[in-house]
C-alpha cells in the first residue's frame, strides 16, 4: 500500500462532499488502486461548522504555507472556488513541489497559462478533470483516451441549472421565474443565479474545453454568450410543434485558421443525442475524425459527483508518485 | 520528440484503419503528446492485397519472434482477432518485455487472469480499451477517472449489429430477415451473424467489463444470455403502444457477495437515456456511488472508431515509457 498526503484547501460543499467520499469509499479505493489516501491538513476558517461528518482535531489550519511548507504532503486539492486566493496558493503549492488537483473553472478560465506553465516550470502535476462537467470524465477523454483524434466539433449542454429550468419550463409549461425559484429551492440554482442564467459558467468550461481540444486559448469574455433569461413559454412551444428542443448549448467547430465557438439558446432536433439530455444533467457531444460522434453525459454538478472526478484525479497523479 | 517504435500484428480491417489513422493524424499526435510513433514491422501473411493505402516495402514479417525478438521495439499492437494464436503472442511479447495494446475482446474475455498476469510478472503494460466499445472511453473511465466510486450498476447497448436490427424493426415496421441482409450488406452484420444475434459478442464484452468495475471475474459462457433472434415485429409494437423501446441489453449490478448479470433483450422505458440509443451506436449506462447516473455513448466498432482507442492506449504507454 503506497501512502499519499493530501492538503486539502477548503471544507466548504465540495471540499466537504470530497472529504466524505473519501472515508465512504476508502476501502474500495485501496483494493482496487493500492493507494492509502490521507487528508492530513485542511486550509479552513470555518473550523466549527456542523458539517454532518467529523474531521480529526488539529487537522485544520489557518496558514497555507503550513501545507505547502509540508514536505510530508504530496498532492494539494483547492476547492475554495473563485480567482483569487486560489490561483496564488495553486501556484505556491506547485512551487513547492505539489502536484494540484482543482474544480475551479474561474480561475483556470482566467489563468490557465500561469498555471499550467507553472506547473510544467515546477515539475509537478496539475489536474482540473472536476472543473468541468462534474463526475463525466470530459477531460481525461479529450486529453487522453481520443487525444489520437482531430476533433471537427464539441456541443455541450454544460449547466445543470439552466437545464434544469429549460426542462421544466418546456415539459410542464411554466414560467422562467417559477421555474428559477424551485430550482433555488432545491438547491440547483445559486440565491445570485446570474453567473448561469447568463452563460458565463458555460463560457469558462468552453474556454476550458477549447485550450484542450483545439489547442485554442480564447478567454471566456470573447466567447459570445446568450443566456436563458429571455427565452419564453411560447417559443419553447413552438420548437416543441416542430418537433425540436431549445437548450443552453456551448459549441465550437473547427475553423479557417482556428475554431469559431459560441455559448447561446438553440433549437436541437429531437432526434438528436442532447436533447433527450434533461433536468439538471450535463452532456459534451463531439465529433472526432476517428471517432465519428460521441457523448459523455452525467451529473454536471454537486459535492458527491465532483468529489469523483477530484479523486480519479488525485489517483492517477498517486499511482505515479 | 519522443520516438516510440510499434510491432503491429495484422493489418486487416482494425489494423489497416489504425495504421491509415496514425498516418492522418501524426502531425496532431506529434504536437498534442510529443511522440513520434512509428509502425516498423507488421506481422501479416496477406502482404499482396490492395488496400487502398501503401505500406513501405520490406516492412511485413511472417516470423511473430522478428517482432518480439527486435529491442528496438517497444510496444505491440495485437489486431488479429481471435483467442488463438492471438493470446499466445500476446504473452509472448510481453516476456519478451514489450507492452501490448489489443481490441481483441474473445481473447480478452477467455484470458483474461493470464494476459494480465503475464503482463503483471513481466513488468510491462497490457491496455485494451478498443476491446470493448470501440471509440468509447468505458475502460478508462471505469479503471482510471472514475475508480473512486463503488459501481453499482452497468447497464449497456455494446452491439451495433443487434442495435442497428432492432432500431429499424422498431421504426421501419421492417421483419428481422429483411433488416439482417440489409445490416449485412451495409457491412454492419457479419456474414455469419451468430456471434452478433445471439448475444454472445456482448456475453464477451460483459465479462470484461464485470472484472473491471466489480472486480469480479465471470466467464461469457456463464452470463445468462439471449440473442434477438426471437423478436418479433409484434413485440416491438407493443412495447412502443406502451411508451418504450426494446433493447438489446447488457446488464450487471452488485448483489449480496457479488453481482448479478444478464444478456438479453429488454423493454426500457422512452425516457431512458439509453433509449435514445438508435442505429449501430453503442452506449454504456452507469451508476456510481458518488457520481449518480453516467452515460457514455459512440461508435461501437469500425476501423477508424477502433483505431481511436488502439492508439489512446499506445499514447497513453508511450508517454510513460
Amino acid at each position: 500500500m503506497k501512502r499519499i498526503n493530501i492538503g486539502l484547501l477548503g471544507l466548504g460543499n465540495i471540499g466537504g462532499g470530497t472529504y466524505q467520499v473519501l472515508e465512504l469509499n476508502r476501502g474500495h479505493i485501496e483494493k482496487v488502486t493500492g493507494l492509502d489516501l490521507r487528508i492530513t491538513r485542511i486550509l479552513e476558517i470555518d473550523t466549527d461548522r456542523d458539517r454532518g461528518f467529523t474531521v480529526p482535531p488539529g487537522i485544520f489550519t489557518q496558514d497555507p504555507e503550513a501545507i505547502f511548507g509540508d514536505p510530508g504532503i504530496d498532492i494539494v486539492i483547492e476547492l475554495l472556488g473563485g480567482i483569487e486566493p486560489a490561483t496564488s496558493f495553486m501556484t505556491g503549492a506547485m512551487k513547492a513541489g505539489k502536484s494540484v488537483v482543482t474544480a475551479n473553472k474561474a480561475a483556470i478560465a482566467a489563468n490557465y497559462e500561469l498555471l499550467t506553465g507553472t506547473a510544467a516550470d515546477s515539475g509537478v502535476e496539475f489536474r482540473f478533470e472536476a472543473s468541468v462537467g462534474g463526475a463525466i470524465p470530459l477531460i481525461g477523454a479529450i486529453t487522453e483516451h481520443l487525444c489520437a483524434n482531430e476533433f471537427t466539433e464539441l456541443l455541450g449542454i454544460m449547466n445543470g441549472t439552466t437545464n434544469y429550468i429549460l426542462t421544466k419550463m418546456g415539459e410542464e409549461g411554466r414560467d422562467y421565474d417559477d421555474v428559477l425559484k424551485e430550482a433555488q429551492e432545491l438547491g440547483f440554482a445559486e440565491p445570485d443565479p446570474t453567473a448561469d442564467v447568463e452563460g458565463h459558467d458555460v463560457a469558462n468550461k468552453l474556454s476550458i474545453l477549447m485550450s484542450l481540444a483545439f489547442g485554442m486559448r480564447v478567454r471566456p469574455e470573447d466567447i459570445p454568450t446568450t443566456g436563458i433569461t429571455e427565452i419564453t413559454k411560447q417559443e419553447l412551444d413552438e420548437a416543441a410543434a416542430e418537433g425540436c428542443v431549445i437548450k443552453l448549448l456551448m459549441g465550437a467547430h473547427s475553423a479557417e485558421g482556428g475554431a469559431e465557438c459560441f455559448v447561446k439558446p438553440t433549437r436541437l432536433d429531437k432526434g438528436h443525442p442532447l436533447a433527450g439530455v434533461r433536468n439538471e444533467f450535463n452532456a459534451l457531444f463531439l465529433k472526432g475524425n476517428a471517432t465519428g460522434d460521441l457523448m459523455l453525459y452525467g451529473k454536471g454538478a454537486g459535492p458527491f459527483p465532483t468529489a469523483s472526478a477530484v479523486l480519479g484525479d488525485v489517483i492517477a497523479i498517486g499511482r505515479r508518485l
